[in-house]
């Protein structure tokens, strides 16, 4: 293969890749927007500034596409709290501080547009199978990032409960913050969890 | 005003309360299935089997009547409610029992209805408008039923503190049993909490 091809190769990967992201950050928005009745393929492609056959090249469906959306955005939010969580101080106690920084992530467009998906899907066969596996996958994902920012053993049945828990908890929380900040309340329970945790792993 | 009128005038409430009802329920059942972009007034009025006219005399917008709807079928779960847990066995013990019987009804189709709602109005002023009172009215009042139904006192922080999250806690595993059965995991998530908040309560 020529050094030409092989930068023209490249070239159009690039492409696709851009292409895909901007059909994926704009399914986000148009179903923060407009739900999953106004998510059609024209509506996204649009959005993205694609047309329709470019939308369809890359994604079969639109089930495809939000879900592969939502797969990509979660994954974005975990290196961004990776990340964060290795600014925060060092201590032992971190617990409340790593709770304030996964709920930031809950509380984003990602999570409105998901529960959109979520609760189309209870009506909606096709939509159901794709976001089953993606439900188990996201949930395997973040909680194996909680127990490794935390410093956890997770072979501890009772830490593993608290952590699985814990992301109910945040999930919550995260419905109660659709409508209005609800910043005050979650912060006294965010400290008031993260309190009752503590004392579980650290019994002194 | 004689005793037949006043008959007439309680058969025109009766039908005016039942008519209410329908409309009431097949808001609920529409907005399940289709959502907040399905659950058009016409579509509601067909569902319940009343005029689109008759349905506009009793609510004034869509969004009324969703709010209206939320409202009802909650007093009447709230209600529910109470009747079961005075049915469970006395023990000093109930934090468990009573959180898998409030689980049922956060799992149920008001919880779907809702949650269509709550994330349809992150972009519908009007929705919002009406859905911010009711969830305040809501989250008070189930509050306040549960601490009566644990026979807690509320004035202490931490009691309260324990109460909101595990509030919060049951509206983040009702989101997780949306499209799968997830009662293995619930009751240990459910079971391992109640140990911890009977702790607090009883420590011994």
């Amino acid at each position: 293969m020529g050094g030409t091809e092989s930068g023209a190769t490249r070239q159009e990967q690039e492409r696709s890749r851009v292409t895909r992201q901007k059909l994926m950050s704009a399914a986000i928005e148009v179903l923060v927007e407009q739900g999953w009745a106004g998510a059609t393929v024209g509506a996204i492609a649009e959005r993205a500034g694609v047309s329709r056959g470019a939308c369809q090249h890359h994604f079969p469906t639109r089930a495809a596409l939000v879900a592969a959306a939502v797969e990509h955005v979660f994954h974005q939010q975990m290196e961004e709290l990776s990340r964060r969580a290795k600014l925060l101080p060092p201590s032992r106690r971190r617990v409340e501080p790593l709770l304030n920084l996964l709920h930031d992530i809950y509380a984003g467009p990602l999570f409105t547009a998901a529960t959109h998906l979520w609760v189309a899907a209870v009506a909606d066969a096709e939509l159901k199978t794709r976001l089953l596996p993606l439900q188990a996958h996201v949930g395997r994902e973040v909680h194996r990032l909680t127990v490794e920012l935390l410093g956890l053993e997770d072979r501890d049945p009772g830490v593993r409960d608290s952590v699985r828990a814990t992301l109910d908890l945040l999930r919550g929380l995260a419905l109660a913050n659709l409508l209005q900040d609800d910043t005050a309340r979650r912060r006294k329970v965010i400290a008031h969890w993260a309190r009752i945790f503590e004392a579980q792993l650290h019994p002194d």
